[in-house]
């Protein structure tokens, strides 16, 4: 008989808002988070009994009664708050597995009314993923995605290796253009340890934009690099970063028929392709950490 | 034998970035371009006989030219100049409509490096719509999308109609969010006439922005209505303005079966439902002025 | 004061589906509806009194009650019990319009279990609109979305105008293809005319794909034509048809600077390019007839 | 310094078409490829040295060439054509690892015109992924995405687990949905080895279909086992299959209100709802065989 291997189940893309009122000035935090639990699921899968089974439309409930009764905070304090509960709350539960996206607002100021008020910001996704294995231990991962920068310069590409199959032109200034995604593996003690994580999060963001925008670059992985080492260096509590890059290509616009230059050195114009993009990935460990990231756990 | 009526061709989606070099400082712009040309077309439907057809590789071409040779500048400018072209250099052509996405990018500061470095700016997109008929002359639609706002309070919604299929209960108190769609139409003499059309819609959009936060709304529709009043009564260049508002339903999660009460009062959890949606959608006109923007404009 | 134009509200998107048992056979419809209702709606908008409101909800309520009550049918029939009901239950309101999505399913058969598993069809998506107005009386639309059709041959390109922008070569022999969307409008007499919508759709779609395989083409303009006049020449209930098609460009690899020819006579390899894309739209009407769909209703 | 750990690079998201003529009967084949490499690439993360970098362009020409020179024929043979040319020409190169997602087209005929006219088929998407390391050999996962199917009755779901926060009702008939994504894994000797993928996969997709359609369901889980272990017990060439499983939820709707019941047993009209939904994921294996597919391989 054909053996079950790894399993999880659990309520996919619940969507939680939160408001907190504080007088007439109100507070909003607003999540998508995502379920999977693991356990003795043997019955489940071979016969159809549900008796191991917390239901999925349960931990959907325990998403929103948690977020009234212990607040969210941050989606890591969150994530770690509903691990917890499902692994120590049902024997048959082993592993808990809760994946977040945060979503920011800022305000929109309305003076003499109260701070009610607010604009979705569009700037990219910080997401968590908090891993509770009653045998492992605790996995806290940050991260983000659909972070969009751009280079308009301090690009260049050229000394690559040429096959039969290569026809591309070396640059020496080249826009350079990416949708960042970034997970990144915490070095903590368990529930018992207390940490800021908007803090560290807002930090790791801060460092990622800030090396890609200062890094002059002769390829995309270069920069990659950069990227997670200024995090590893800065960042103590930090001990492994997994990036995926795609590389959003900017093609100078073939103006000579018509009698034109279309030189970058007095700006250029670019055609902004979809698709077939470049995609660089790597992960960025601090020395003698072990890592642990997957690697595709950027592209999902 | 079946008449041809209304019809249009030409190169959708074409995404042009211009960068401008000013020293060390660099600018960008971003833009999405759809050209639509109708002229003396019926050869090419009825026989295949492409004589009077212009491209539309020709079109993108031209996106590109035009950009580098005359800069952007706005989008209702960089479209004002294709849809003139268009008409005025092809005799077979007598109807031009360029539709413009816009994309806004912040800078992430590299100071001692100069000016180079963006960060995309995901606030909702910029929009416009130009047409030329030469005939009926000139058209300036300007707009915005994908801004999505949200009240935490200051909404209240009831007394409405009951009919046997009602069930929804009364609300004193809930959340308000929407993704504004909105497109407003310019009064405007031609290309003779100078504006600044970056201004124009920075306020325009600001109001709209206000209008939403400011409004203690008993319903989205008396809520949309004040969004396109509060322009047309701050803008005189803007005559027509057409809004289409989802209602994003932000549910009050039912917490009752655990013994917690969910009120607002102070604070509350909400389920972000995705489908299906309220839309309302309506038209705010200057006293006096003719709607011209069609119904469904904000829905494409 | 600005005035309020047209203005219209309602549900969107409410994912219907709707089971009939025939013994162990089981049949399935699935339909997205959406609804917008106009009417006496000043007073909402100028004051948020909502007593001329029937709520949005109510109207969800309604689609289930009535696919219950009245079951389904077809779109055309269902969107048409819908827009009566709206407009003959309230005074204040005059005017509906149901847009509806229907999705096809296949049997998975499942022999000596009865007749109950279904397989999603994915070769588009058929869609309606029905609008009834207590002045202007009724309109159905019928149509598709999302049908794919590629020719890898008997498509060419040549003799078309050329300006200073124009680059393209001419073409003897390319791919075409399209995602075809088409609106139609039926002559119908109203709810008092019984009619087999069924049966006119897929006569319709069936005349669409002959049409477009069977053209041989120089340009996608009289391939578009050729399918619009086929569904006026055979379908006598049909007056009007609109439709958009994308030119899906499929370029040809340039595979000379590796020794190889990409010519078509033998085959050939293609790049299946996103955007930028050629858009061609058309209504194509009856002899005599008006033309009523809006011109940008095929790009909803 | 900060350490280099995974890594990888390569074009992605390469849509090729390759048509081949047999006369006035046309193939047509349609792939999207996906080029991940991995080596000796230090030096370009830590300096940006490219000297040991083919170009992603040059991935994609390979891409283009491979397909006119030997032809597609299943995505799996031609994933394994280009992860071995690109491990066995560059020594920089040791890991290749090539994903493919193939479309499904079905004839239009047009007799007497020869047979060169397409449908795409939207029944879900067939995929691939071929890896080859220079160490660990070969590895060859085939798989399908996207394919939606429903059973109307003979799924059950109670028994199952209670706490605090479980409010669901259990259910003796309701409708199980999903779209199902599956990745399996071939027992497989290397290129030296002939097989005929494209018969190995229909096969598969087929016990796939047969097994949710026939099985009674006490829980989604029990279908997913079902689903794998016919495949494995049929087909000795598969030794593991992981599931994806989206419980698509379909919501009887409350008529109640209306007065009407909504019973299933003559059919009955439910909410077809988006989010959250259940997720339901596991793996499946040959008895003694071990799991290689990675947890969330299916959910990219």
């Amino acid at each position: 008989m054909p053996t079950l291997g790894q399993n999880q189940y659990g309520k996919a893309e619940t969507r939680v808002v939160r408001v907190t009122r504080d007088g007439a000035t109100h507070h909003l935090e607003d999540l998508k988070v995502s379920v999977a639990l693991s356990g003795d699921m043997d019955e489940v899968h071979y016969s159809g009994s549900n008796a191991a089974v917390l239901t999925t439309d349960a931990t959907k409930n325990t998403v929103f009664a948690f977020a009234k009764e212990h607040g969210i905070g941050s989606p890591e304090r969150f994530g770690i708050l509903l691990a917890r509960h499902f692994t120590e709350s049902q024997p048959t539960l082993t592993r808990a597995r809760i994946r977040l996206e945060s979503y920011a607002w800022e305000r929109v100021p309305t003076p003499g009314e109260g701070d009610h008020s607010f604009l979705r910001d569009g700037r990219g996704i910080r997401t968590a993923q908090v891993t509770h294995d009653t045998e492992d231990g605790w996995e806290v991962l940050s991260g983000l995605t659909g972070v969009t920068v751009l280079n308009t310069t301090h690009s260049e590409f050229h000394g690559f290796l040429r096959d039969r199959y290569t026809t591309l032109a070396e640059t020496r200034d080249r826009v350079l253009a990416t949708d960042v995604t970034a997970l990144w593996r915490h070095r903590w003690a368990g529930p018992a340890e207390d940490r800021d994580w908007n803090a560290s999060h807002a930090a790791a963001r801060r460092h990622l934009l800030d090396a890609f925008a200062r890094t002059y670059s002769y390829s995309l992985q270069q920069t990659l690099y950069g990227m997670g080492a200024r995090v590893i260096d800065h960042r103590p509590e930090i001990d492994e970063i997994r990036l995926s890059l795609p590389n959003k290509h900017h093609f100078l616009a073939d103006l000579t028929p018509f009698g034109m230059e279309n030189d970058t050195e007095d700006g250029a114009v670019y055609f902004a392709a979809d698709r077939p993009y470049g995609l660089i990935e790597a992960t960025v460990l601090r020395d003698g950490a072990t890592a642990r990231i997957p690697i595709d756990a950027t592209n999902l």
